[in-house]
């Protein structure tokens, strides 16, 4: 007999009719002899018009209560789903945030969960009882409603399963699981069988669409092995887990892009201690996050830095630089806003060499420039010119024998 | 510096337009140098929604799931209003019924509440902060969520009013008080300036349109001063208060009418020790609410027991009636569901003479027969057929003098 946590996101939940199909795979589990704990998402919509509903009464909501409001939206899922499986006739009972309690920090809208109290759970598992938690919510300790931000219901899943020392936390979603790379550039993309935690917050760009990252770090921090699958099939999913033997076998276990970033470079830089943060910290002050930061080797005592920013942040970014770049005495700012940033990821790469060189010379082999690299130890990423962003991942893919079959 | 409770309904809440208004009204009481507290409800036609998810999910909901999810309208109205005054510029705070707390029994649905602790509201008051509590809904001691039952906000607020000794507890409502009769009836009622608890709780058909009767029976047992009136306009209202001398100078305060109730007549059931309780059990037994019971004097042994009871009861009623007749020996049942009755309610029946003569004759006069009577100390209630129901309350109306002017 395990402990089985099982996380229904908002599509899995979108109806009435989707809920006891819920109940029913909630209920198949149960019947095979497990303990089970299912946290769910608010039905698919219901965020985004209790949101509406906030931004109709005020530009600016305040954060507390904008909470309160939004957190409805699992409330309601977590009456649904337990009523629904009290008159197939199980024990259930659901509890909101504060019940459990989740305890979070006080960031509303974006709180981080701090404690969760297992105690009352496992008295209700004990005697049977299958226990329905609302995702996405916590307490604070002041005794207000928080909220985690968009897919918090992940994280509240792995929490509580790490919380309850549960064997396994499914996550269940509208796609198969992870895959090799986004199965709409490359349609032989295969579904990873098991991915590394490391390799999942690396691949951030393709695992957030299915798996909010902030829970990965969650589950690599207590160890909870995590199944991404589908809630339409009984296919086996991802099993996302700490990393083994057969994972460093593999040189790169899949290929990310963003193309949400864009390039700024300071050219003729005075390269002299303190000049870097007279440029990033306007930026920070602005909360605007810079990603990749590249620094060439200083030339006659001036050097060029270049650095990416979210595109959404560019305009604001680059009159910021400018104003930067003047105060230091640097010779002028450059940017690009067609840009598009290609990863490949593998734990496997830490033992193996050559990984690297193998990519720029798929690149090249394609014409394709590269703008910048940066790595890491389970990372390559490289910045090109975003029209080849397709034709990038495409060939990295073929390089890497990531294909099915 | 006064400390006053406000509590707005559905209707009132209907809108974020109309959200606004309530907020500017809070506002303006807040300004003229009073505490504020705001209790309430759902906006108008939510709780109808949430009712029917449930009824759609599964036939008969778990009472404790049920609470779960109606008490998210109560949630939504909160937050807005709470986001809409810190955005006129006033310090707001949203309270839910579990944070106050609001301590209720466990009857899911229909709790009472049994204790409010108000230290955290005393806080916030304190610091100028506007108190925003969600109505109709508390908490019971193992920590589920509990809601009061229909017109429950009501209750709530004057609960609250009683747990901070609060100055005035204003009952915002779409009428302007509480009227000498129905309005639709009698165009020329009068808006009464007060009434005693006691003639309020004994003209319930009347109140319970604009007042749940239980928060009448708090406001009595803590001395809460109800101050009942209009969200649309700034006419006082109805002071719903205790008995005072200008009360006891008015004969009759107000004439009430029932139309949902229907009569069953047990005919010569044998007078003897018993007998009541083996008509009246299976009735209770079958939760079946008896209002009114006549027993006249007994001849020859034997005796006639009339009683009322809902009219969405009475064939149910009237078959378990029929049964427990033919046990005990009675000759058999009469009913009439065309049934009306008609009261008059007044503190000064207690000091006056000649009032329930008064309403016999001025029935009389008009041809109405009178089927039934009953008496409290403050009411004379008379059963009549309903076809006369309109015009038995004109005329009483007029003949106590109750008309405007």
């Amino acid at each position: 007999m395990a402990l089985v946590v099982q996380k229904y996101g908002g599509t899995s939940m979108g109806s009435v009719e989707r809920i006891r199909n819920v109940a029913r795979r909630v209920a198949r589990t149960y019947d095979e002899g497990n303990d089970m704990i299912v946290v769910v998402s608010a039905m698919s919509g219901e965020t985004n018009k209790l949101v509406a509903l906030c931004n109709e009464m005020c530009e600016f909501p305040s954060e507390r209560e904008y909470d309160v409001m939004v957190a409805t939206g699992e409330q309601v899922s977590i009456a649904l789903l337990a009523m629904c499986l009290q008159s197939m006739g199980y024990k259930a009972k659901s509890y909101m945030g504060f019940q459990v309690p989740i305890i979070t920090d006080s960031a509303y809208s974006k709180a981080r969960i701090e404690e969760i109290d297992g105690t009352k759970i496992r008295e209700d598992l004990k005697n049977g009882t299958i226990v329905v938690v609302a995702g996405f919510q916590g307490i604070d300790r002041e005794g207000s409603l928080t909220t985690l931000g968009r897919g918090g219901s992940d994280t509240s899943a792995v929490a509580v399963a790490a919380a309850l020392n549960a064997d396994v936390c499914e996550i269940y979603t509208d796609v198969d699981g992870i895959y090799t790379t986004d199965p709409r550039i490359v349609p032989e993309a295969s579904k990873m069988e098991k991915v590394s935690y490391e390799e999942m917050l690396e691949m951030a760009s393709l695992g957030s669409k299915v798996l909010q990252i902030r829970s990965v770090e969650f589950a690599k921090k207590y160890g909870v092995v995590v199944h991404v699958r589908s809630s339409f099939n009984d296919n086996p999913g991802t099993l996302v887990t700490k990393e083994d033997a057969d994972m460093e076998a593999v040189l790169v276990s899949g290929i990310t892009y963003d193309k949400n970033e864009a390039k700024v470079s300071v050219m003729r830089v005075p390269d002299k201690p303190g000049i870097a943060a007279k440029l990033f910290s306007p930026l920070s002050e602005a909360n605007i996050t810079v990603d990749m930061i590249i620094q060439n080797v200083s030339h006659e005592g001036y050097t060029d830095l270049t650095f990416t920013v979210p595109r959404a942040d560019f305009k604001k970014a680059l009159k910021i630089v400018e104003e930067a770049a003047a105060k230091v005495g640097a010779a002028g700012v450059d940017s690009n806003e067609s840009i598009a940033k290609v990863s490949i990821v593998g734990v496997g790469m830490r033992s193996h060499s050559g990984v690297a060189s193998k990519m720029f010379s798929t690149l090249s082999n394609e014409g394709i420039n590269i703008q910048m690299i940066s790595t890491s130890e389970i990372k390559v990423s490289c910045v090109i010119d975003d029209k080849y962003t397709e034709l990038a991942v495409r060939v990295l893919h073929e390089a890497f024998g990531l294909a099915k079959g």
